[in-house]
């Protein structure tokens, strides 16, 4: 057996609630939103239950990272540029030569995400965090929808 | 603070539905489901809530991206065969030499989704488009699970 | 039209459970969590309805992949690879030469899934195993929190 498994806690999912949260970027780059996302799990009066986050572009998207080191987020803008980049002759032209790589990275890492969440508190690991990565060069206004489904505090 | 957040709204998440949808692919490519999923939804009678799509395959995938230019789709094509070359010398060649590249690409992109809904309408942004990647070079029968949470329209 | 869509099928979501699994890798590689994911959702008394994986690490993917030919994890491991050198030059380099590569191959997988429950059973593909990917070189205790929504069998 690979895997040792807890005692199961059941309760009601008696509660939805959504929310948008808009961003504005500077620019290609990590930001962090591990606050933001948390004080929605707060003012919703979330108990137990998942939390979802979406993000409604396709030249961005969200990963849960390293929260320690300011140099993950820069080796990690690095490593999708090796990926996808600027010069690699692409047929989408027509937003910039930032814009295609940009989709790029955006399919590699995803919109869609869900956390857990357990007596009013995001089910983060002690090193991780939750972030927006622009993959455009331009300052962009980003916006999110947050859900939370479960039971009420 | 990195993000503006809005009002919060609440419902009470009273309905669960599921369908299964089957896509016959072209070969390698991008099939697009927004239309499809739509019609789920509204067929479910769903108001507010998220949706959740999964393909039950390992070598096509699931993806969020640009509606607008195909060029988009093209080169997003390209970019997952330099990622996952056919030639590279994989050791599971079996199923042809497409399939092990395949399985690389399906890593990367996803099997797993989820959008919100509101008032019965998918909560995509202005430019997004869901769709079916299939990575094998033959046309395919593919099938999804589609799933909607939350409250009646 | 693409794709062909079954009847709708609709319960109550009355029930969510929730469990930690802790799973110990033994350093680069994958580890199938199948059977225990399979016991979570029987243990729950899960219906119909979805169960949510979630990873608490940020060194560490989940995956649904093939479950057939060991060699395709032996591919997909060299894949991350390439992808994510060890020699590549990072910045972050505090925590040894495999820190590094193993966020990036953390942030390329994705540490959130989710698979729909049917009756009861994990609503796989015929091919479709569970995975955690560990992308350290050493051995590691890895966390998940595994969530069911949906009804009573």
């Amino acid at each position: 057996m690979a895997g040792r498994l807890s005692a199961i806690t059941r309760i009601a999912p008696e509660l939805m609630t959504a929310a948008t949260l808009v961003v504005e970027t500077k620019g290609q780059g990590f930001s962090e939103l591990t606050r933001e996302v948390a004080r929605f799990v707060a003012e919703s009066g979330a108990g137990d239950g998942a939390l979802f986050l979406y993000l409604r572009h396709t030249s961005a998207s969200l990963v849960i990272q390293e929260n320690a080191d300011p140099d993950v987020q820069t080796d990690l803008v690095t490593a999708l540029e090796r990926l996808a980049p600027v010069d690699a002759d692409w047929a989408h032209k027509v937003e910039g030569p930032d814009d295609m790589p940009a989709h790029v990275k955006a399919m590699l890492t995803g919109v869609s995400l869900h956390i857990p969440v357990s007596a009013g508190a995001l089910g983060l690991g002690a090193w991780q965090g939750i972030y927006l990565i622009e993959h455009r060069s331009a300052p962009h206004r980003r916006e999110l929808i947050l859900q939370f489904i479960g039971s009420r505090l």
